[in-house]
């Protein structure tokens, strides 16, 4: 594939969020060293605190939220640039009125997530 | 880093196009895998036909713009995903009358690039 559109693309629900939904819209399959997704996190949505093996590059499309990176917290909204290192615990709260949307990068590697227990 | 603006990152001219500009947003020293850039071709301008060593995989943030890729030329805009393979010639030229930006990935790796004489 050359060009697709994003609303083109199946969204699946990521349970161990609320209100949280994924797009895959290039995945490790079709790209050799780097996938492409978006995360829709509904008003009133959260990720709890989790860590990855990869990193993440990341860009806030749209809405605003709170980001907790290891210890700290920070508020972002459209065109935030986000890097989170791999296995630095994070977590997201939609903290607006609209859908918080961002753009995820991940490596073509194994993605261990593990849920931690304080948020 | 952790969170940046994009507007507080700085932006260069691409000479090899026109009207054409690039800031990196998560750059190879920050990142251990991929690089995180935007362009901003303004209304008017293009980056001509050239091929890269490394492939791209870009969103359409705002505005328009034909894309060639190979012996293709598509039709872009918002949220448009596109997938540009290594060593496959390409080019760009907006077609609106507002700025085409868009975020483009790249692996860190050496990109050479080279500019094909036709468009």
């Amino acid at each position: 594939m050359f060009v697709k559109k994003m609303r083109d693309i199946a969204k699946e629900e990521i349970t161990a969020g609320k209100a949280t939904f994924k797009q895959v819209l290039i995945s490790a399959q079709e790209a050799p060293h780097f996938a492409m997704r978006r995360f829709i996190i509904e008003p009133g949505g959260y990720m709890p605190n989790h860590t990855n093996t990869v990193e993440h590059e990341q860009l806030v499309l749209s809405g605003e939220a709170e980001i907790g990176i290891g210890e700290r917290v920070f508020n972002v909204q459209k065109d935030s640039v986000v890097f989170i290192p791999a296995g630095t615990p994070h977590w997201y709260k939609n903290t607006g009125r609209v859908p918080f949307e961002f753009l995820c990068m991940i490596p073509n590697q194994e993605d261990r997530i593990e849920i931690l227990e304080n948020k």
